[in-house]
């Protein structure tokens, strides 16, 4: 059956603590969703906000070929008239075809956040929707806190239905506000509802009970045909449904239509590309789209998943755009690095010396702390490195950087670099805004000459963690840079107890990297870190 | 009803991509699952792995009070009898009264992964569980892919269950091993198999389809009183199901008894305290334990919770040892702020002039990127600051530190600081592990003599960002510092485009934080503190 889905991720996805998009980050998002084939997205509040306002202004630019664009607001005020209410004005103003309001299910609500009488509040809903209705929109109406509404006094409840059905709204959406609904109430009160409605009921869940997932997905076994979730699951307290997995397990495991399967081996791609602009990662282990989901680390699981995928794997991983990986956290994982290289031919090209010197490198690697799960772009000069046995660059002399303040206040970075090439020793001083920037600078001063393929790589972030914390200022860290090109990024990684000796070690890494990349153009070893590592 | 539960944190949470204890974490966490009332605390798995058999053997000095030990293991390897078998004879060894064993229940693992018979794995499963129980031990029976078993074919699966039952296993715990059920037909499964087998049953789930927390509880309402979870939901791939939210939801929601209300409040503490062992942060929209989950930042939830708190939280946070919070993102936030200085009696200590100055510095702060939500050092040391005027503990005049690696290998780092003191000028020198090390002992070294008080606290967590990545390594970051004086911990926050001197900052304001908390006892403006900002 079609599930239609509604996405939130730009209107109560906002609401999430650490969750923030510009007026820019919307328009991309919204173009993204439509690509997605996601029916319905909500914008924003135009009435809340004037962020919101611009959004729905600029976005009749974008020209969507699938989804409704939906602004959101509440019934009108107690104290105005429906023509007169400027929260309702202006979803009129927004020039979207569909609406959605949400009224007042609750009595508590109504008593102690509206102060008004429960009579007056069937008013506010049934004009607000039959306002709305006449101007032409496409009403969704939310029943906001329906399932602790019905549970205090089912009659009203449903009363605020009915008052929003007669109104002729098009879906009404029973919403679990506070998000503590437990499937098995939840699935009862929806069986109620649709017992009584026809037409499209819709769900709408939060994820307070650690259940907003399958109360969703109970609710449409019940009948409901509208889904409304976020991606990532983003939003206020413990977040929306995630639209995510529930878009997947719809079709995957309930056999409905909600984007189709051919769109649905981007899910991952968008939930990534959502994660980015939001500046946030992508939760490692997020059903379905995370970088874990389809991870295997015990060595049991492993050599089972090699034989057969299914023995661990719940769904095909290509289904959802996200794919398998065998971590390399102890011996097996090490043994699935050169199943991987013999798969793609390299070992043929590693000597058994090589093969052996290869495994004590990453082993000690390992053993100082080193991550390279999270740091292909070390892996793939590692394997680039034992394929050329005698192939040197370059070696660094020496290094020194200084940051001084002579006013305690502004301070200057100064670093000066020396290293040995084929063509002799090169020395650069360089000042720079901080000690990677000027250690960067001299040393891609150092090689310009002799190397003039030396591109101009960015450095895109760079993370610290520290190792042993019980050691205080003197602990170990390890510092991991993400690079890019424009076109891919990777990440290096250094070790180090002390935090410029650990940068060091991964820019080294990096500009070794690009120029042994430059130098032999070898894409076979791109596509075996491709396969064992996943771009950052 | 008393439902059980089970932990396996130190078990299966360990499959997970980013988890990893060493066997101190494991005895420290064992002995805080213990305090909680947790009913069973799978270990590990003694023939795996040396870390896990060491962890057994340290183990018999802990004095538990409640949790039953419990060592994990399989059914014996098909080519051992059950007495030679090393697996089985290590979980004899680990000397814990119960073990968890877990054997095939789906006939494609039999085939595909074993290699054997049906017939040859039901005779595992049933000689296994009876060589253990005739060794005195309480047998917890893992039916391995229970579910996917049951669906492929529910006769070979129910019979691997009886294998189990006759040979007197306490606990036939059913597995949702691949994670991939939805309710629904989990209910249908675990309903057939209540039918057919008294006695307790478990239940074991995974999180790919986002339904975990819920399939338990589901499970529960068909009967089964045993639940496996592990804590913040660790676990391969996409976790197990989140041993906290089921707990929770046990208590508060269905009525039954795990911990009791009383443990429960200490849940958040412990959920806590299990991520910072495990280096992890918890995740803020966590539900239940989150740092987020009680958090409000919406204005109509904001002005709605004000007047009461259950119009938009569906439990009391204190049931769970959480706490609301009104986040600090726009106006209402920043007032929010002087609502609490206000009730705790600072803001009458606070002329018109400061209370406009603490909200300009608030402002500009947030403006440069700063992020004092996460940093409530630095923002004790703001209230302090204002409340002082006239407090000048010290000035800085100057600041160099130099790593230098005059062999390109091993780097030594020297620093150097002047400040100025009501007592005169005072430098110091000293070399460090790293330039934060090293500016710490000289800042130190500075003011020891004037303030003896200066403490040895230290720090634990020293954690950078870049905020602009556009900028490459010019661009600007943000460094979190985080310190303990082994009561308490706290953090300070350092923005610059220089990461020396973004460090500088932060380890300045907490030197200054440390002076002025032992220079005046105030500790309404801690309360204040801990009211709006929540320990690392």
């Amino acid at each position: 059956m079609k599930i239609f889905t509604f996405d939130t991720t730009l209107r109560d996805g906002t609401q999430g603590e650490a969750v923030s998009f510009s007026v820019d980050d919307k328009l991309v998002i919204a173009q993204k969703l439509d690509e997605l084939g996601i029916d319905y997205i909500e914008g924003g509040w135009p009435g809340s906000n004037p962020r919101d306002k611009e959004f729905f202004a600029r976005a009749r630019e974008l020209r969507l070929r699938h989804s409704k664009l939906t602004a959101f607001g509440s019934t009108r005020f107690a104290r105005n008239t429906v023509a007169q209410d400027p929260n309702v004005r202006q979803l009129l103003e927004a020039g979207v075809p569909a609406v959605s309001i949400f009224g007042k299910s609750w009595d508590l609500h109504v008593h102690r956040a509206l102060g008004i009488t429960l009579d007056e509040n069937l008013a506010l809903i049934s004009e607000t929707v039959r306002h709305l209705k006449e101007h032409g929109k496409e009403v969704v109406y939310d029943a906001e806190h329906f399932f602790d509404g019905y549970n205090a006094n089912p009659d009203y409840a449903l009363k605020t239905l009915d008052a929003a059905k007669l109104a002729a709204a098009d879906v009404l959406c029973l919403c679990d506000t506070n998000g503590g609904m437990i499937p098995a109430r939840l699935v009862e009160i929806v069986a109620e509802v649709r017992k009584r409605f026809d037409g499209i009921l819709g769900i709408h869940t939060h994820n307070d009970s650690d259940c907003a997932v399958a109360n969703t997905i109970a609710a449409v076994e019940q009948g409901v045909t509208h889904v409304q979730g976020c991606f990532n699951g983003y939003g206020e307290r413990c977040g929306n449904a995630n639209l995510c997995s529930i878009i997947a397990n719809l079709e995957l495991k309930l056999g409905h239509t909600t984007i189709g399967p051919e769109k649905l081996q981007h899910l991952s791609t968008v939930a990534r590309f959502i994660a980015e602009l939001a500046n946030l990662p992508v939760r490692g282990d997020q059903p379905y789209v995370g970088r874990s989901a389809f991870a295997h680390k015990g060595g049991i699981h492993v050599s089972a998943v090699l034989k057969d995928s299914a023995t661990y794997e719940h769904i095909r991983p290509d289904a959802v755009g996200n794919r398998q990986r065998v971590l390399l956290s102890d011996l097996s994982g090490r043994g699935n690095i050169l199943y991987k290289l013999k798969q793609h031919g390299l070992m043929d090209r590693l000597d058994e010396k090589a093969h052996r010197e290869l495994l004590e490198r990453i082993k000690h690697l390992e053993f100082l702390g080193y991550e390279l799960e999270a740091a292909e772009g070390t892996f793939e000069l590692l394997v680039r490195e034992v394929l050329h046995p005698g192939l040197n660059l370059f070696d660094v002399v020496s290094y020194e950087v200084t940051t001084r303040s002579p006013s305690g206040k502004d301070s200057q970075t100064f670093a000066s670099v020396t290293v040995k090439a084929k063509d002799g020793i090169h020395s650069a001083t360089a000042s720079g805004h901080g000690p990677v920037n000027a250690l960067d600078l001299c040393l891609r001063q150092c090689l310009s000459q002799l190397y003039p393929a030396i591109s101009s790589v960015r450095l895109t972030d760079y993370k610290v963690r520290v190792l042993d914390s019980k050691k205080g200022t003197a602990a170990k860290v390890r510092v991991l840079i993400e690079w890019s090109d424009h076109k891919r990024s990777w990440a290096t990684v250094g070790v180090s107890d002390n935090v410029i000796s650990a940068s060091w070690h991964a820019l080294v890494d990096a500009i070794r990297l690009e120029l042994m990349r430059a130098l032999e153009k070898d894409d076979t070893i791109e596509r075996v870190v491709e396969d064992y590592c996943w771009g950052v």
